[in-house]
Parts: structure tokens; C-alpha cells; sequence
């Protein structure tokens, strides 16, 4: 069960319990209710063989900023889960990092949509390279995200 | 520079070569020009906190296979390099494996569409738990894939 | 009130009484649980300025038909609204007709999803021109479609 | 053959001569160089059986201004056309006219990506009903767009 009474610390918990964000080292960067940024550092493990991010880590960074996005948008028993991604990736992401800023565009009682910025951070400075739609569905926490079919 | 005299080989290579499709245990199933399959094995750092496959994992994997079966069919000096992905996720992908057969459902000489399958293994069984639509543009292999502005 | 006892009267009625689908010449040519084909024959004003169907027109034509095939596959109370409309576009829609063929391919108590292949008549041959992945919320008739938030 | 010396009259003639912008009552509302805003205005011919504005309209809606936004961002010689149209519904389109905003996010020499945020008026003001991301492939206009496989 997680505890939603403070924001930061759900986000911050789902991203170092959940596997795969631990792994590819997800870090929040801010929470606000509706807006999440997640960033994550270059490393080796993380690129494609052209040596920029991989689309895919892209695709993960941007899922998981939306998700938490509107998870602190929604009511307190509820959680977002992705039933929709949606990328179009506009240049290479060749920095040091990457953030997804992501925010809850629409929150309903069973449907929320996010947006997601994905910049790529070049010698400090940030160049969007990535622009991400996420349909999420709100589930009861209790119940386990994705546990039942949509 | 890749070597696409041989298609089995060229998706095997670009597989391994990439630090993170090598990272997350991705193994080519099988290759046909267009139509291509790769899998993963189910393991802690590749799951969300409900011990389900990450989105990501599997957007990634969507991609990967997306990006092969379409470089398949393209010229032998041409690579697709994704611009465009869109995924619905239909079901927890709670099973050992994941497996994303992609096709090539339109190949140009500047763009390329695949389709993608994306089940998941279940005591031996492949079930559907996403599906994905890719768009990508064909790039010249010895320029680099996503070097220049798209 | 819409009558779900018989599924091809419902989508006929849906077809003809929504003031869009009935000016752009929508009719339908197949109805299965699950499934629905809907097409429309060429007119001056379903064109973009090359002569080849609108693109608009196509996106209507998918979203109709996959509205209606997770309709038919829904318990009797409820009716699917279109929330995400995803398509690609694979070649020149130039024929005498388009056809839209919508598949169900998942329908939840909350969540359906379509897949949409749109195909263009030339000579009597149908050619793909479009493929199209569309997600519904399921929401009760009798409330209305997208009266209330999603 | 289009003239785009003149880009605002570029995006009326593209809007008047092709027959579906004309028949659906779409209008220029303001053309800047990347940011193009077209307008209808409600009529039975455009609603869905609930007498909000169809989906397939806004999609339209959503394609043509997306189109004009990247076109008017492309060199002289090129056109944007539509490969890949991805749209989020927020909220019941139930005003009395539509506008969709688009900016292109990214034009490079062979692909485009617009932004578009799709309102409805009611009662003169204007609320989000949807959001879209658009990607074109820039053509050259003496072929004419879509005469070639992408």
C-alpha cells in the first residue's frame, strides 16, 4: 500500500521500489500536484549503439513522469496506470541527462492525460528531444495497478 | 558501419552492440525481411512495483523490434531510426518472458511504419499485452542514425 | 436510448443519426461482436486539395468504426467513447471508396481498444491506406457519451 | 502549383480549395510562421449523436492546421503532409465552434512535428477539448503530396 499524503514521497517511493526506474537510475527532480520532473544521468547501459539515449529509456522516463503526474492529481485511494503511450522524438538525445517534466492535462474519475516534455541536458543547457501523450487509468491503490484487465 | 549482407546477423549485431538493448537481456527470436522477433527474460530490475514488466521494457522492446523488421527491408544503406511511437497497453504483462514481433506494414524510401505484437510468456503461453504502431525515417548508415536534425 | 438486442440495427441507427457520419456518406457494410466494417464512396467533398480523400475523413472513418466494433462487444448498458485516436498514414487514399475494418481486441469493465484497417477501393481492389489504433472508455447510455468527464 | 510567398494566403487557399476544409466551414483564424489557428463553427452536419462536435471532425480540425503550421515553417518549395496523427479527446466538444491552435515543434528536412491544442467556444469562451501531436513529412510541392509512397 502506498501512502499518498505526501506527494514527494510517493513518487519518490514508487520510483526507487519499482525495478526498472531504480535500474536505469530515475531521480525526482520536483513534485507539485499534477507536474512531476524525473531526470536520469548518461551511462553506457542506457544508449543505443549510435551512443545517444535509447528511444526506450526515453519511453520509460516519459511513462513514469506521466504516471506520477497524474497519480498526484487523482484522489487519494486512486493510482494512474499507462494504458496509452504516445511519442513523436524530435532530435537525438546526445547530453549528459535526460528530464522528463511531465503534467496532468486532463483528470478525470477513471481516465487521466498527461503531457511530457523530455529534454536532453547538453553542457548544462536543456534541448527538448522528446514530446510524449500518456492515457493513464485510474485504479484503487489497494487493488494493485494492472491486477484486473482494464 | 553495419553490415546488412546478412539480416539474421545485422539485427544480432545492433542488439548486442546497443549498451541498453544488451542491458535489459534483449535475444533475437527470429528475422525474415520485414518481420522480426525479440524477446526478454523476466528479472527484478526490468519490473514496476507491482512485479509486472515496466512499460517501458516494453515500449522498448516494441521499438527495438520495430526499428530491425523495418531495417530489414530497406536498402542495404539504409537504417530506420524511430520518430514516432505509439503503444496501447492491453494487459499486465505478469508472465517469465516478453516477446515483440514486429512487421513492416509500409516501407518508402524516407519512411517506414511496423506493427508490433508484444505478448507475454505465461507458463509457456504467448498472451497479448500490447501493441504498438512505429514510424520511422530511413537514414544512410554511414552518416549515423539520428546525427542531423530529422 | 440506443437498442443493443440487435448489434447491426444499433450500428446502423448510430451511423445514420449522428449528423457527421450521415453527411459524409457513412454505411455500413459488416457487423459481427467485435467487429464492424464502415465505408463511404468518393464525393468532391470528402477531398483534400490533391484530390485524394482527406485525412480528416479517414481519421472519422476509423474512429467510427472502432467506436462501434468495442460497442458490440460491451455488455447491453454501455457504449464506447473515443478518448485516444492514433493513426498512420501508409499511402495515398486515391480510390473510389474507402472501407474502414475495426477489430475489438481488448474490452474491459472500464477500457476498450481497437485496431482499424483502412483500406482504399481502386478498381474494385481494396489497398491498405491507413491503419489506426483507437481506445474507448466505456461509459452507460443512458448517461449520455462524454457528458460527464472522463 | 501554391504560392508561399504570401503564407497567411497560402493557408486560405490550401483551406478553400480542398473540398473537405471547405464543406466542414473550416476557417483561417491567424497564420504566423510556425502557428497556424483554424476555426468552424457548429452545425448539424458536424456533431455526433449526442449533438457534441464528432471526433472525426476535431481530428480533421486537428490535421489541417497542423499541416498549415509545419508547411508554413518549411522552405518555399515544400509541403507538409500528414503521416502520423495521434489526438487525446479531454472533454465533451459541446460549444458552439471549434479551434484548433498548432505550432510546429520541429521542422527538419524531411519530417515535421506539430503541437496542436484543440478548443471548444462556449458561450465565447474557450476550453480544451483535445490535444494533438502531428507528424508530416515534407514533400515537394510540384510533385504534389502523397503521389509518391512515403
Amino acid at each position: 500500500m502506498l501512502d499518498k499524503s505526501d506527494i514527494r514521497k510517493l513518487v519518490e517511493d514508487v520510483t526507487a521500489r519499482s525495478g526498472f526506474t531504480r535500474s536505469i537510475g530515475a531521480r525526482v527532480v520536483a513534485v507539485e500536484s499534477g507536474h512531476v520532473a524525473i531526470a536520469l544521468d548518461r551511462r553506457p547501459d542506457l544508449l543505443q549503439f549510435n551512443d545517444y539515449f535509447h528511444g526506450g529509456v526515453i519511453a520509460a522516463l516519459a511513462d513514469h513522469a506521466a504516471g506520477a503526474a497524474v497519480t498526484t492529481a487523482l484522489p487519494a485511494s486512486k493510482i494512474g496506470v499507462t494504458i496509452g503511450l504516445h511519442l513523436n522524438y524530435l532530435a537525438p538525445a546526445r547530453g549528459e541527462a535526460l528530464i522528463a517534466k511531465a503534467r496532468a492535462i486532463q483528470v478525470g474519475s477513471t481516465i487521466g492525460v498527461a503531457q511530457v516534455d523530455i529534454m536532453t541536458v547538453i553542457d548544462g543547457i536543456e534541448h527538448p528531444c522528446a514530446v510524449a501523450l500518456v492515457t493513464l487509468r485510474a485504479v484503487d491503490m489497494s487493488g494493485g495497478s494492472r491486477t484486473s484487465r482494464p
